[in-house]
């Protein structure tokens, strides 16, 4: 492809990259901050992207059916936003000059709805490279949805850009294994192949052959031997393309090109000197005045852009007319980023003895609710038959069924919540599934679902030492208060099926990240217990009858445990209150008043969970109110492991009548 | 290889390996929970590695030179325990019988410590893996140490079986490509490959062609088709020993093999009926008598390994004897369960002006060290640059060079910390390194270094919102509670040159898992602060003058920020305490009245920290009286985000002022 404008002038190619390469530099060493090496490095690289591959309108940048980049090099965000304020994104030579300052339009490391044209939050290395997966199964499913006959309203392809670092990652790995599985053809990586990492060069950490790798996951492998022959460039990504497999381009380039410290790791994140830039400027042949950009250059990026993309948002709003009402209404969803589902009716049918584990309750309200909405995906790690979120009427998401809900993920706990991210990045609320003890692999994305401010829901089961035999590696103590932690995310540890469905409500009515943590054992439904209750994070279930002698608070499975413990103290003499604690984050949102009256000062408290202490010493007046767990858990039954670990009524009901005194 | 007696008799193998499989399934019957697939598809392969390959002594389970075998597979419990009771480590039917029972020699998943012959605790999928190639870099670097001439002091290899889970979870790739990168020739990983994982047929999750991607890591691969084909296995096995290059055999095997669910995955993790025991034990032509065991089998089997490996010991303590007096000790500290390391005497120069960055004095500190220790092995997840624990006196440890000290993981975090385990479960002292942000990649693996109480050292750098520019994904904030929360391992934040060589001190001293928290940025080294001091976890600073107006606790690289303010409140006639808190663990275990004296009742207590404020509710009244981060960071310069954050003298100054009336 040989870029030209008006199909006369030839157009300069080499000088747009080398102002992207300058115009990042600048950035740079303006901020004293970032990374000069894949900035020079892969810039023709993301030139050819956006001039002759992406369809996007920078003008109307979420316009739905655009194609996905993800920059999973996050440290390369210099180079992206250079790249993005040429090309035409709302963003000017101001916002780059604020590179990495606080409240800044372009911060450190890409941020999703910070800068128009980031499609992806970026910099944990490898998550990126999930999240554009993610995106291709939301592409597949919607096409699926909506492409009947030749209306290929839906047709966006993923574009992911990765470094070294990503390629080590394990959740890349697992991530491209299974685009490999699920045959992404709409899926395009392109490889930033330096032989650099932060340290020094890759041949003492990563001597893998990524071709071959790549190749035995399922993908189309393309080679670009020189990074600064655009027309290979083209070609490869065209052909990648074409390929009926995901596709995997490996780009040779050199990390921080035209600096004298080009090929070394040297230039990887420190900013170059004065004298550097300078010199560098000159073989870009660039004006050595910082933030000075060639007009000709932005000219003839951006029609290079407007030539290819001009008709693209006109062409999706006619397609969008020819739409059923009801196809209209889907796609409203999907367009609009307020996820929230109002949830008025559950078809839940409690079970005849009132007995049932939480997990089958949840199993039961969750199916209810997806048969109502199609951008509801759901997966597990490999789980389903233990953590009961299999949507049984519905289809498997395969490379023969993208029509599929069920999304099957495999043992590979981590790419699945980066997946999900990237799923809910394209308008799906996803819904994911492990065990709570194994939450601890998928955190790191986790982390980013509340940093991106996902509305992805994460269903924990087997949540505390009451999980059978399995022994401590399955047993959660530490992670509950890991999660609740974290910034940003709601954790529901719900006690019985009214609790299950509060949750639920509370869950899906918000369009944030959540939570659902639950017990792998059968408990009765509870007379007291609500769902209006778990609204607030908080609420009486049993309300002192005379006086208050003490609180009792409790969550999860521990709450029908705590009821006991309340009616035979009861029959003592002493008069309790039960206080359920569905969801601390709910909880700290009520205003003081109310937090007082649900936990008055002055009243003993105790807090009933099997699982870490930290997460409840705000609530009580000592560590001795806590009966909780700081310690491993053990192989054994259940009922032997609450002796163990002290959470016999026996024993709680004892320590408390003492602590009275 | 036939199997013979004597050289006469031969040996009934199928009788030794359905005595394995029906064992297996009594264990599971009697505990009525377990994983009866792998225990009767991979009993073939138990069996001819420890009848044929394995070189280890049943009655010295401790013997340093044995090849280790981890199951990774440690679902396959029943089968391993089986077949280490049968092979005549010291395990009892009673053991079996007590098979997932609370204080049992035999867990619900391998322990190791617990269980003889276990050579690591398995569960979490993957894992046992990176284990493995941990072990086999310590063998290595053992050999390098040890073997001079023709002395092959130090020759074990490393098995490893897995199954598909294990070969899906991102953990897998990360260590099996460093161990290709290294070509770790002593690597056997064996694949339980029946295309089966819990939630049904891996081809919906795994098409992967796991033989192209091993070749692409730099394995050399092995395929048997026949899992009941003892010969071909063995034949598989050899070759596997003589290959030049880490080698992978893929085994095909039927889950659940005999019983009417083989090849399924209902067979996976359900104990079998008692109608489908009687006719697999039928079908094995074993007594339906659960625990009977063929007495000949125990002999032939028995038999085969004394005959192979009578003499291992024997003429280990032979070898042993020819060594130096100086690599007597070595090995003697090798040997050694306890890694504990008294250290007298500290190599560090302070800086002239007083003013060090913490990972600075981090780095003189443990080069100090290490230097006099053979078997303290260091590396960093491609982060040596930035978290300064680079041995510069020491060589890299590489394919080329097994006598390096300095590991370079790669950007691979989480094998990294598995590795580490493999390698403390050899005997080293292992330190690793990467940001405080990034120990979310690594917590799985820290976590099983906490419950195997492996002497592993974790170098947290860059450890809250004070990084610099990199924005909130580089940003710890809920990162040290969850380390605090988790059972089994000492958490350090030292406030500057002296609390870090304190640290340093209790961390080499003690026998446990550690974490060393640091800054990024320069701190003084504060006048009263002391390396004893860090031994109790907490200590007073500064203490009050004339009354004890309150009491300031403050870490890390608060603790300079908390003096200052002190100071500022004094000049106002306020008059503080300052308790520097390097590490919680440590303070929970002093007396209560050592406690008290620290942190008296009744008196105002602050902490100052830019950290979650999960750690520590317990120790103050009201939120309101903690000076800590609950949301995320944001990319901007550490002053900027100090006031945005509220850290500045002058403001929590003002708000402790306010609090105190």
């Amino acid at each position: 492809m040989i870029a030209v404008k008006g199909n006369t002038t030839p157009i300069n190619e080499g000088k747009i990259i080398e102002n992207i390469r300058a115009l990042g530099i600048d950035m740079i060493d303006e901020a004293q901050s970032g990374h000069p090496g894949i900035v020079l490095g892969a810039a023709p690289i993301l030139y050819a992207l956006y001039a002759h591959h992406l369809r996007i309108d920078p003008k109307n940048p979420q316009y739905f059916n655009r194609d996905r980049f993800v920059m999973s090099a996050g440290h390369g965000s210099a180079l992206l936003y250079a790249t993005l304020a040429m090309a035409g994104f709302d963003l000017e030579i101001e916002d780059l000059k604020a590179f990495r300052k606080l409240g800044s339009r372009t911060p450190g490391h890409p941020e999703v709805h910070v800068t128009p044209g980031v499609e992806a939050s970026t910099g944990p290395l490898g998550q990126g490279v999930a999240n554009a997966v993610g995106m291709a199964i939301a592409s597949k499913y919607q096409q699926a949805v909506f492409n009947k006959g030749k209306n290929n309203l839906i047709d966006y392809n993923v574009y992911c850009l990765v470094g070294d670092g990503d390629l080590m990652e394990g959740i890349n790995y697992e991530a491209l294994s299974l685009a490999g599985t699920l045959n992404l053809d709409n899926l395009i990586l392109i490889y930033d192949s330096n032989q650099i990492c932060l340290d020094g060069k890759t041949e003492k950490t990563f001597k893998e052959n990524v071709q071959d790798r790549m190749a035995s996951f399922g993908f189309a492998t393309f080679d670009v031997s020189n990074s600064e022959d655009i027309a290979s460039l083209d070609k490869a990504i065209e052909d990648a393309k074409e390929a009926k497999q995901p596709a995997f381009i490996e780009v040779h380039t050199t990390i921080g090109k035209f600096s004298s410290l080009e090929g070394t790791n040297k230039v990887h994140g420190n900013p170059l000197s004065k004298e550097e830039i300078t010199s560098l400027k000159e073989k870009l042949h660039v004006r050595d005045i910082p933030f000075t950009i060639s007009s000709e250059a932005i000219e003839d990026f951006q029609y290079q852009i407007t030539n290819r993309c001009g008709n693209l948002v006109d062409e999706w709003e006619k397609k969008k007319n020819t739409l059923s009402e009801e196809a209209k209404e889907e796609l409203a969803f999907l367009e609009n980023p307020d996820k929230s589902i109002k949830l008025s009716k559950f078809d839940y049918a409690p079970p005849t003895d009132g007995i049932e584990s939480l997990r089958d309750t949840s199993s039961k309200v969750l199916s209810s609710i997806c048969e109502k909405y199609t951008f509801i995906l759901n997966g597990s790690a490999d789980l389903f038959a233990s953590c009961k979120n299999y949507f049984k009427e519905k289809e498997d998401f395969s490379r023969n069924n993208y029509l599929g809900r069920n999304i099957w993920f495999g043992v590979r706990e981590h790419a699945m919540a980066a997946i999900a991210n990237g799923l809910a990045l394209c308008g799906i609320r996803p819904i994911v599934s492990t065990y709570l003890a194994f939450s601890d692999y998928l955190k790191p994305a986790l982390r980013m679902t509340a940093l991106m401010d996902l509305p992805v829901i994460y269903i924990f089961t087997h949540d505390s030492i009451s999980v059978g035999k399995d022994g401590p590696t399955h047993q959660a103590v530490e992670q509950l208060v890991s999660l609740r932690a974290t910034p940003n995310i709601d954790v529901y540890r719900p006690g019985d099926a009214n609790e299950i469905i509060g949750s639920y409500k509370a869950i899906f009515e918000s369009n944030h990240p959540a939570c659902m943590v639950l017990g792998r054992n059968s408990v009765p439904v509870l007379e007291g217990t609500t769902t209006a209750g778990v609204e607030k994070g908080a609420y009486i279930v049993k309300a002192e009858e005379r006086q208050l002698d003490g609180i009792i608070i409790a969550t999860g499975e521990e709450l029908s445990l705590a009821l006991n413990v309340i009616e035979s103290l009861f029959r003592k003499g002493y008069d309790f209150r039960l206080v359920s604690f569905p969801c601390i984050e709910k909880y700290l949102t009520l205003k003081e008043e109310e937090q007082e009256e649900l936990l008055p000062v002055g009243v003993k408290k105790f807090v009933i969970e099997k699982s870490s202490s930290y997460s409840w010493h705000q609530f009580v007046y000592d560590q001795k109110y806590l009966f909780t767990i700081d310690q491993f858990g053990a192989s054994g039954s259940p009922s032997d492991l609450d002796l163990k670990y002290q959470f016999t009524q026996d024993i709680i009901e004892e320590k408390i009548e003492k602590l009275l005194h």
